[in-house]
């Protein structure tokens, strides 16, 4: 089944900024809560939008999120000093957001992940910047993939980004990228594919047709995760949809739980 | 681009059944350029409900559609003493719906499309019954493709319906079809992947929402045409999406038209 990390406990949104500020628990509490309800694998947790608070806000936020937690959080901060605080909060194994092969990035979370019990979301970016085609992308996944082994990490901990760009910039933007994340789950079977997907429509009106039409063909080339809003039932019921269509859904049980709590509508 | 066949004149439909046995040509006319302006590529043309008198209300549809008609027409029909008729009464090289491996259908559809300027919808359908894996759906398409050769067909004018089954039925009937149609499409690039695409949600609650996300899928794995209603505004604007998407719409020139026409909606 496809792995909804539930992207919204992230203090660049305005309320949740607010509600970190006043350490209004209750209001984070029932955003996480709804997030679990409306069916998320991970909760993603980023306190970086307050300059200069982001490592008080995180633990406030753990400790905020953490005895009402069902699901493993995604610890979402480029520090390794937070990551290293946050890695100790928390009772189940994490997942990291994020590593990339930009030089400073890479050199920072390398110490930090060795021996760590967690999986980690593997940028492909690097200091050149996004990938051009899709065989860079899958020229840096191989980097990404070879260099996270060696440290230890299993290719079943990885989430490759491969980095979802514009449609509006090159009508190539989407086959590049569908086409690399065959290559890739191709030679790495284990290896997940994630990643933000609201990229494919900047610049264009009636962005959610686009962003709900993308999954789908992402899911079909194999992209098994994503970085979404939970809380975006059509998003939520095209991915439930074709979770079925792909064969991930026997007897058509998890498609009919979600017509009969009202999530999946026509 | 997609290509739509427009399925609306149809006399199982009730209100075009009475149209016709009315002869109420301003209903079937208002029909046919409501399909065009939704986008229909062809309009399907299917007289056969009304037992013993297919022929005259094919000739009487024939005459109205006619003059105002600015796409080509898809007669539908298996009786060839009526395609014979109705391709005498078309302007445009019609499609022509449909062949199949059945022998007594394939036996008289072949003397008719030999030296015929059309294109044919081909169903993977022989005397055993639907396709049992997607191998199946190969084997009937090669033998499709190889015996419309031999009467001169070219392959860019075949179009394949591979029979889309339920996946109520069973959870790999959606895999087993999108399998089938990339292999069809990596031996014959030229040849169409058409079809229904309703068949995949029969049994099954909410059915638009699997309908929508399987064409995706579909024309994810290579299908570039189907039999649908063009005033499905919401399955036109997930195909018109997925087109750009797949680098089929140029500047998203296509995409961004449907949505100033308030055809494509988040």
């Amino acid at each position: 089944m496809f792995q909804v990390i539930g992207e919204r406990i992230n203090t660049s949104r305005k309320k949740v900024q607010a509600a970190v500020a006043d350490r209004n628990a209750a209001y984070i509490e029932e955003d996480v809560k709804k997030q679990q309800a409306a069916g998320a694998d991970f909760i993603d947790v980023n306190a970086g939008a307050r300059i200069g608070h982001e490592k008080e806000d995180m633990k406030w936020l753990l400790d905020t999120i953490g005895p009402i937690a069902t699901v493993p959080l995604c610890l979402d901060s480029p520090d390794p000093a937070i990551l290293e605080m946050a890695y100790g909060m928390v009772d189940k194994p994490p997942m990291i957001n994020s590593i990339s092969l930009e030089k400073d990035r890479f050199d920072t979370m390398m110490p930090f992940l060795k021996g760590k019990e967690c999986k980690i979301i593997a940028l492909c970016m690097d200091d050149s910047g996004m990938p051009a085609s899709a065989d860079d992308i899958v020229a840096r996944t191989v980097e990404l993939v070879t260099r996270l082994e060696s440290i230890g990490m299993k290719q079943d901990a990885v989430y490759i980004d491969p980095l979802v760009q514009p449609i509006s910039t090159d009508s190539v933007k989407g086959t590049m990228v569908l086409d690399a994340v065959r290559q890739i789950k191709n030679q790495y079977p284990d290896v997940h594919i994630t990643g933000g997907l609201s990229n494919i429509s900047y610049g264009l009106p009636e962005r959610k047709i686009i962003n709900r039409t993308f999954v789908t063909l992402m899911m079909d080339a194999g992209m098994d995760s994503a970085i979404i809003d939970p809380l975006d039932a059509k998003i939520m019921a095209v991915i439930r949809t074709a979770d079925m269509l792909l064969g991930n859904d026997n007897f058509c049980m998890s498609y009919l739980k979600g017509v009969r709590s009202g999530m999946i509508k026509s």
